[in-house]
């Protein structure tokens, strides 16, 4: 059984236009065998973000500490840890970290996408 | 933008063949329009246990409280929070809480199985 600790995974920089202070921890992927869906952990420092995009596939997110500015589809939303979103495939949503703390969150997407493309960060 | 908190979200208790104090928390599912995958959120009373089963589609799950010891293939692993693991399909499995407090963890299901039919409890 694929048995593994968060803290144990090497959180590796998030490089992409836009994005700052982001390092992603891919807990599950398609290498482990995921069939199906990918749990990635994300770590935004204070005054990081992830970036300002949309793409055809949906997020499922739980914010496991500190404090986000979402913005999704035009409206802004103040989150902490225990929230639940889901971000529906081809919507504009940004993490900003809003807080003195790291911002941490469970993220999940499709391995898929476009009928097989493999998804990035999967 | 779905947006709730864990402890908003109704427990539901299981009724299956072989469950003890197991409530269920549909966090994002079917009926919200996940499009792949659902997240659920199960607490576990002390001395209580999921069904030992097994079916053709995979779990990834976040042991968010307390211990567990799962049963997972013919071995047993003892688990805590913090710790991910990947539950392959149709791979017997039971998680039983090993401790006196609640465990609690997050479950992720595809939302369908055998080409099209609805994942019960997605």
């Amino acid at each position: 059984m694929l048995k593994r600790r968060v803290e144990e995974v090497h959180p590796t920089p998030v490089d992409m236009p836009g994005v700052q202070g982001v390092a992603m921890r891919l807990l599950v992927g398609r290498k482990d065998g995921a069939p199906t869906f990918a749990m990635r952990h994300y770590t935004v420092s204070p005054g990081g973000h992830t970036p300002r995009h949309q793409h055809n596939y949906e997020h499922e997110v739980m914010i496991m500490g500190g404090t986000a500015r979402v913005e999704y589809d035009g409206a802004f939303h103040d989150c902490a840890a225990g929230d639940v979103l889901l971000i529906e495939p081809n919507k504009m949503h940004q993490f900003v970290n809003a807080g003195p703390q790291d911002l941490t969150f469970l993220c999940f997407v499709p391995v898929t996408f476009d009928c097989g493309k493999p998804t990035p960060g999967s």
